[in-house]
C-alpha cells in the first residue's frame, strides 16, 4: 500500500512552509493568470536601491494567504464563528487580491493603461475565473467587494491591518534588508478579534500596533518613496508615455506582442471586458524590461535617452523639500536643457519636472484600527494611546520634488 | 612550527562571535569581580512572565563591548580620530559599566543596600581594579565619570543612544521573544557620527531613531513594567526589607554568609570603601533565591508568606490605572486583611500597597538624540521629525497601581 | 459583554508563541513540581564555555510540547488517526518527560543520588501527579513507559527522532550560538508519517535526516563533550561525592535543607517512594551553586579547592586522546601532587583522574530512523543513503582523557 | 562645514550591510558589465520549485566580496601578511569571478554559446576591463588564473572552501527557504588560516567542515538537481537549440537583437575577442524569457510546444533511478509520441530523452580541504575525521533519468 500525503507544501524564506489548503485553491494557483504573478516584481524598480528586492507578487499572494490561515485559526479559537465555506472564500479573496497588478503598476497606470486601476483589474480577473470555475468564487468576490454581510471579513482582506499589508510590509522589509521595517505579524494576528462585526485588536496589543504604524512609516520614507526609486519610477512612466505617443503617431517601436497592443490601442475600462484582459494577462516585467533594452537604440532622442538612463542606472538628479520649490528653478533648468539639446518644451518636460509625494502613517476614519478594551468598548487606537503620538502620525506629510539632468 | 591564533573568541547567540581585543580586557574579564556577573540575571524576575529571559549581565557587558568595537570602527572610518589608548578606555568603560549591579538591583537598592546605587558601586569596583592593574583603567574611569575632555566618548557609554542601551534593548527583546522590541543596532551604529564633540546621528537615520524610541517604549510597558513582574519585584523588595528588620531585631534567619552580612549590617556609601565591597562582590542571584527557598519555613508569617508567593509564583493581585486610585480602596483591603489574618497595620502593609510607575519614551534635554543635517547643523530629533510624534513621546506617562492578596 | 480569549500563550524566543492546549496541561504546568524546572539549567555547566547557555528545562519542556502539537497536526493531516484523548496524553507525556531531572543531573546521579536515574524519577513524579489529578495521566504514563498499544506514540516521546531531541538540539544550538548545530525541526516534522505502527520519515526527507545526524554529532563533540565543560562536570561530581563522604563522617557542611538531606541520607530507589521525592522536589541549581559558594571557606582542603576551582572558573588541565593514555602519566602526576600538597592517594584522586567518553552519532538498531519509500517499504536510513556516510556514523567514537592540576 | 561619510554601503538581507571598499571597486560595480548581473538570476529556473529563488548574480558577487573582506581580516589577525594591493586584487577577483555568466548559463552553454564556458567569458570581461582601467586589474587576473605566486589566494577565489561557494550555498539556502542548507559562513571563515602557502582550516573546525560538506550535498540533491528544475533546464536547453537550428535554416524568429545575434551567428571562443563579447554583454534573462513568451505562437510545433511547457509550467514527466534505465523504455515512449504527433525521430528526441546526473559531495585530490593540526601538520579533512563518513562522501553518486510527455 502506498502512503498518502495530503499536504501540498511550498517553501517560503519567511514563514518556512506554506500549506495549500484544498484543491480549488491549488487549481487557482496553477492557473496561468496566477502564474503570471511569478514574473511581476513586488517592488517595481526598488531593486535599483535595494538589490535584494527581487521578490514577486506570486510569493506575496501566497504569504498573505498563509497569514489569513493563521488569522482564521486565531479567531476561531476565540469563538468567532467562521464556516468552512467562508474560510475558503477568505483564502481565495486574499490569494487573488493583487491578480490584476501589471508590471510596475504605478508607472503603467499613469501611462499606457490610462486610468484603469489594479483593483478594477483584479476584480475583472476574479469574475473571469468565477466563470471558469462555475461560480465557486462568488463568496470570495462578495468579500473582496465588501458586498458580503459580515463586514469584518472584508477588513481582513482590505483595511489598515489586513493580511495584504501585514505580508507586504514584512516581506519587503525582509528582502530589502531594511530590518527595522519588520513587523511582528504573528503577534499582531494573535491579538486580532472580532467585536460587533468589526475586526479589532485586543487592548494589550496597543504597543504592537504603535510599532506597526511606525514601521510602516519608516518603510514608506526609507524604501517605497526612496529618492532614487522615485526618479526611476517617474522615468519609467515617462518612457511608457512617450512610447505610446510615438506609437500612436505611427512610429514602429520594437516590442513584444502584448506590449505592442497596449502601445497602439486606446484603453478604457471597457477594453478589459473583451480582448484587453487577455492581452493584459500576457504582460509582465519581461515585456517592459526587454523593451527598455531595445529602445536604447531607437531614433527618438527622448525615448532613447530615458531607456539608457534606466538601463545603466544613470538617472536624473532629484531635490526634495518640505516646501514647494519655486517655479523659476524648474523653468531655468528647462531653458538650459532646451538650449543645450535643441529640445522643444514638451520634450524637455520629460527630463525636468516636479511633483509631490505624500504619506499618511495612520488614518483616523471609518477604516481606523480599533482596539477592544477589556470592558468590551471599542476605541480608535489613536485615541487610546497614553501619549498623542499616534494622533500626531495621522497628519499627512507632503514633500515636493524637482528632477533634472545631473549635467545641468 | 605551531600555528598562531591571536583571536580570543566568545560565542554569542545574537552577534555570532565576540572577539576579545587585547590582554588587559581579557584579564579584566577573567577577574572574579567580572565573573560574578555570570550569576546575575539581566532582567531580575522577568523570567516569571518571559521564561526565556535568563540571560546574564555577563553576556550584556560583552555584547555592549562588541557594539562599542563596531561604533569605533564606524567613527574612525568617517574620519573621527580615536587613538588606540582611547579605544581601549572606551571598551573597558563599557565592559565595566554595570559591574556594580547586585542581584535584582532595584529591589536590593530599596531594601538591604539602602540608598547606594549601582553606578556608585560600579565606580567603586573600577577604582579597586585600577589599583590592582596599576592605573591602567584611569582613562576608562575618566570617560565613565565624564571627566574626560572629549565628551562624546562619555555619550557612547552613557546617553540616550549609548552602547549599553543598544545592547540591552536588543538582548532583552531577543531573550523574551518580544521581537517587536528588536532594534537594528547595526544600522543605528552605522549612522553615528561625531560633530563638535557631540555624538550625533546622520539625518537619514531619523526613521531608525523614531523606531528605536518606539521599540524602547514598547519594551518598557510590555516587558520591564509588566504587571506581573512589577508585583514580583515589589514583593522581593518587601521580602528583603522584612528580613533586614527581623535580623536587626535579633532574629536569626538562614542565609548565605554574604547575604547575612547585608541583613545584619547597617549600610551606607562608606561601607563600600572597606569590607562592604568585598562582601558585595560575593553576592549574586544564588544568595537571594536560596534564601527565598529557605524562608518558606521560617516562623515569621510575613516573611514566610512572601517567600512562598515568590517561590510558587502565586503573587498578589494588581490593579493599574491612569489616575490615582482612591485611598479608600487600599484602606478597605487592608482592614479586611488585618481582620482575617490578625495582622498589625505594619504587617498588612506588606501585602496591600500602592505605587506609581512612570516612563518617558524620549527626553528632550541636554542628553537629547541629536541629528546632524547634511548642511552641518545639529538638531534635536524630536524637532526634526516631519510630524510631532517624537515630541509627543517626550511627555512622561504615569500609571498608578494597587496590590492586594487575590483572596480579598 | 466582555470578550473571551481562549488562547493561553507563552513567549518563546525560538518558536514565537507557544499555546497551552487545555486546562489540564495548564494546571500541570502551574504545579510546583513543574515550576521547579524554571530553576534547573538545561545544559548544566556549559555556560562556562557558552555564556548564552542559561536556558532552563522549563523552556525545553514547553518547546518539546509545542513540537508535539505540530507533529500531531501533521500526522492527522496525513490520515493518521489520533484521538483527542491520545493527543492530550502525548502532550502530557512529552511535557513531563524530564520532570525528574535534578540540578546538574549527570554529576548528581554519579554522586549524591547514587544510581537513581532521572527517567526513574520522572516516572515517580508522574505517578504522584496522577494521584493528585485522579488518574487523568494514566494514558500519558502508558505512552511514556511504552505500555500503550500504539507503539509509534512512545517513539514520538522517546526515540532517535523524538520531540525531546528535536527541541533540545535546536534550543541548545540557539542558546550557545553554535548555529551549525541548528536543525530544521519544522521540515523534519513535516516529513513524519506513521506506517505499520512505526514512526517513519518520508523518503524525500533523507537529506534532512542526514543533516540532523551530522548536526547532532557536531553538538556532541563541540558542545556537550567540550573539554572545559567536561572538566567542570567531573569536578562537580567529585565535589558532591566529597561533600557526601564528609557529611557521612559527621562533618557539618553549610547547605540548604534539601541539599543537606541528600548529603546526609543514604539513597536508593526506595527513598523516592516516601520522603525522598518531596525533598528532591525542592532541590535545584540554587542549592548546588550556593553550596559551592559557601564551601570555598570550609576546612577540608579537597572540598574547598574544588569549590574554588568551580566558582572562579580556574579548572584542571585536560588532555584528550584517541588512544588510552599510558597509566604512568597519571601516576606521575598523582605522585607529584601528593608530594607537593601532602595529600593521601585518595585525596589526590580528586584532582588527577582519567576517563573515557564516547558518542555514537547514529544507532542502527530497533530504534533506528526508518525511511518510508514511495512504494510503501520501510528501510533503515543508514541503508537508504546513496553513500555509506550514515553507516560510517554508526560506529561508536571513543576518546580518552586525563585531568590534572594546571600547576603540575 | 559639511560632514564626511566615507562609507559606501549596500543593504543585504543576509549580511546586513556590505561596505564597498575603495573607488576602484565602486567604479567596477557601476560598470554596465557588472550591472548586467542584476538581470541574471543566480539559480536559473529553480524558482519554478522554490518561488523565493529570485536573487541575482549581482547580489551573490557582492556577498562573496563581503566574505572575502572578512576572510582577509581574519587571516591578517592571525599574522598572515596580505598587502593592501593584494587585498584589493583579491576583492576584485572575487567580485568579477562570475561576470561571464550568461542567463541560464548551463542551458546556454550547451546550446547557443556552444562550448564556451563562463570561466572563459569571465576572464574575457576582466581583460577588457583591465584595458579600460589601465592595468589596475592585472594582479586580480593573476590570482583568478592562478598565475600569482601566492597560491592560497587563488584558493580563496576558487577551491573547495572558497568565498564563491560559501556565499552561494548560504544565499541559495536563504532564498529557497531550504534552511538545512544554511552554512555558518562566519564560523568557517573564522577558522581559516594559511600554512605553507595553502589555505587551511584549523583542526577544531572539523565538525563545521563536515557539516558544510553535508549541507552542500543536501543542496545539490534537494535543490540544484531537483527533478522539476532539471526537467525545466533540459527543456530550456532544447528550446534554445531548436531555435538556433531553425534560425540557421533561415526561419525568422521573434527575438531581441542580442539573442538574435546568438541564434544566427556560429559561435566559437574567437567570437568573443571581437563583436561577440559586446553582444554577450547585452544578453540577460529578459532576452530569454521574453523570447519564450513570444515563441508560444510560432509555427514550428517543437519550439512552440516547449515554449508553452516552460511558460505555463506544464513540464515533462521525469523518472529518476540509481541504475541505467533500459533503452526500450525510452524507445517505446518515443515511438508512441512519433505516432501520435506525427513527429520525426529527431523531433521526438526533444520530448523523450535520457540523461545522467552526478554529484560528488567531497573531492579528495589536490584541491582537498586541508586541516591544520595543532602540531603544525596538514591533513586532508577526509582522513582526519573520527569516522569514515567524509571519506564515504568522496564517492561520486550517479543517477539516471528519463523524460517524456505526461500524456504518454
Amino acid at each position: 500500500m502506498k502512503p498518502k500525503n495530503k499536504l501540498k507544501i511550498i517553501n517560503d524564506p519567511i514563514y518556512g512552509f506554506i500549506t495549500l489548503p484544498g484543491d480549488l485553491i491549488f487549481q487557482l494557483m496553477e492557473h496561468r493568470y496566477f502564474q503570471r504573478l511569478r514574473r511581476i516584481s513586488q517592488m517595481g524598480m526598488s531593486y535599483i536601491v535595494y538589490p535584494g528586492a527581487h521578490h514577486t507578487r506570486f510569493q506575496h499572494a501566497l504569504g498573505a494567504m498563509f497569514l489569513m490561515q493563521k488569522a482564521i485559526y486565531v479567531l476561531r479559537s476565540k469563538g468567532v464563528a467562521i464556516s468552512d465555506a467562508e474560510r475558503e472564500a477568505l483564502l481565495i479573496a486574499i490569494l487573488l487580491h493583487d491578480i490584476g497588478h501589471g508590471p510596475f503598476s504605478h508607472a503603467m497606470e499613469h501611462s499606457i493603461v490610462e486610468s484603469v486601476g489594479h483593483e478594477y483589474l483584479s476584480l475583472a480577473f476574479m469574475k473571469k475565473l468565477n466563470e471558469e470555475f462555475h461560480g465557486k468564487l462568488t463568496m470570495a468576490i462578495d468579500i473582496f467587494t465588501n458586498q458580503y454581510p459580515r463586514k469584518f471579513m472584508h477588513q481582513m482582506v482590505s483595511g489598515q491591518l489586513d493580511m495584504d499589508r501585514l505580508d507586504y510590509l514584512r516581506r519587503d522589509s525582509f528582502y530589502t534588508g531594511v530590518s527595522e521595517g519588520a513587523i511582528n505579524t504573528e503577534r499582531l494576528i494573535t491579538m486580532l478579534h472580532v467585536h460587533e462585526d468589526t475586526l479589532v485588536v485586543e487592548e494589550k496589543g496597543i504597543y504592537s500596533v504603535e510599532k506597526f504604524i511606525v514601521a510602516r512609516r519608516l518603510m514608506y520614507w526609507q524604501v517605497y518613496l526612496h529618492k532614487t526609486s522615485l526618479v526611476a519610477e517617474q522615468l519609467l512612466l515617462r518612457l511608457l508615455k512617450r512610447a505610446k505617443e510615438l506609437s500612436q503617431q505611427g512610429v514602429s517601436l520594437p516590442a513584444t506582442p502584448a506590449l505592442h497592443y497596449f502601445l497602439t490601442t486606446p484603453i478604457s475600462k471597457d477594453s478589459f471586458s473583451s480582448e484587453g484582459l487577455e492581452q493584459f494577462s500576457k504582460l509582465d516585467d519581461y515585456d517592459i524590461v526587454s523593451a527598455i533594452k531595445m529602445w536604447i537604440d531607437v531614433e527618438d532622442a527622448v525615448l532613447r535617452t530615458i531607456a539608457k538612463m534606466l538601463l545603466h542606472r544613470d538617472l536624473l538628479k532629484i531635490k526634495m523639500k518640505k516646501k514647494p520649490i519655486p517655479s523659476e528653478r524648474k523653468q531655468s533648468k528647462k531653458s538650459a536643457l532646451m538650449k543645450r539639446e535643441g529640445f522643444t518644451e514638451a520634450e524637455a518636460d520629460y527630463f525636468v519636472f516636479e511633483g509631490v509625494i505624500s504619506n499618511l502613517a495612520y488614518r483616523m476614519d471609518h477604516n481606523a484600527i480599533i482596539l477592544l478594551r477589556k470592558n468590551g468598548k471599542m476605541i480608535d487606537v489613536a485615541k487610546a494611546s497614553d501619549q498623542l503620538n499616534i494622533e500626531a502620525l495621522s497628519e499627512t506629510v507632503i514633500k515636493y520634488y524637482l528632477c533634472y539632468p545631473k549635467s545641468l
